[in-house]
């Protein structure tokens, strides 16, 4: 059964639009709303909403940081070496920079977060299903 | 009668404690919630919560800017020279390094929002009665 449907709907902010320019980097379906995207502020930020089962892959902010404030549904973190951790709304999470990681929702829950982006993103590979199914939502 | 009373016990994120360390650049009571305090980033993210007619003294971000994020109630955002503007759930605000601003709660309403900041704040002189009493909540 499919949790924390009413997450596809936008939690505050507008759910936004089919994520198609960062589709190559992600297994699954995010939409992507853009909240701030200004020449003179040195991070962008945006709400990423994930369908059941979409993750991104494996990325690293280089000469910068990511940091996630969890708005609703069930998702993971993880970093390169550490376990995943599961989230929920209300979790915040910082990558600094040069660390590799993912995120994304568990498989049978929608999931948002604000994310609040500095730096230059380097796009590795995915997290394979093999991994990913051995989490427990 | 008072609105919106929901958003004292916090929007997604915890309410947080009695804003006392700033409470002298504010009329009236806030609650402030760091989120992120982190000395290899160079933002702060917090939740702040005004109780209905507080509002933060006239300040200028130098050598930054500040974000927020509005998460529930109804505020106001003001730069100088300019309208007051009215804030709900889902307004973004940009305010660029340098610009004279204030904002809070409307006189009937709690109000919380997300920021984050870069930069040196210089708190200036509150919003007067006079000025506050004038806006149309």
């Amino acid at each position: 059964m499919t949790k924390n449907e009413e997450v596809k709907n936008g939690v505050i902010f507008d759910r936004g639009d089919l994520n198609e320019a960062f589709a190559k980097y992600f297994v699954g379906n995010s939409y992507l709303n853009h909240l701030v995207t200004d020449p003179e502020v040195n991070v962008g930020v945006g709400v990423v909403t994930f369908e059941p089962g979409t993750r991104n892959n494996w990325h690293i902010h280089h000469d910068g940081y990511q940091i996630l404030l969890v708005t609703g549904g069930e998702g993971w973190y993880q970093e390169d070496g550490k376990p995943a951790q599961k989230l929920t709304a209300g979790d915040v999470i910082v990558t600094h920079d040069g660390v590799k990681h993912w995120h994304g929702a568990t498989s049978n829950s929608w999931f948002s977060h604000i994310a609040i982006t500095a730096g230059t993103p380097e796009w590795l590979e995915p997290v394979s299903d093999k991994v990913y199914n051995k989490l427990e939502g």
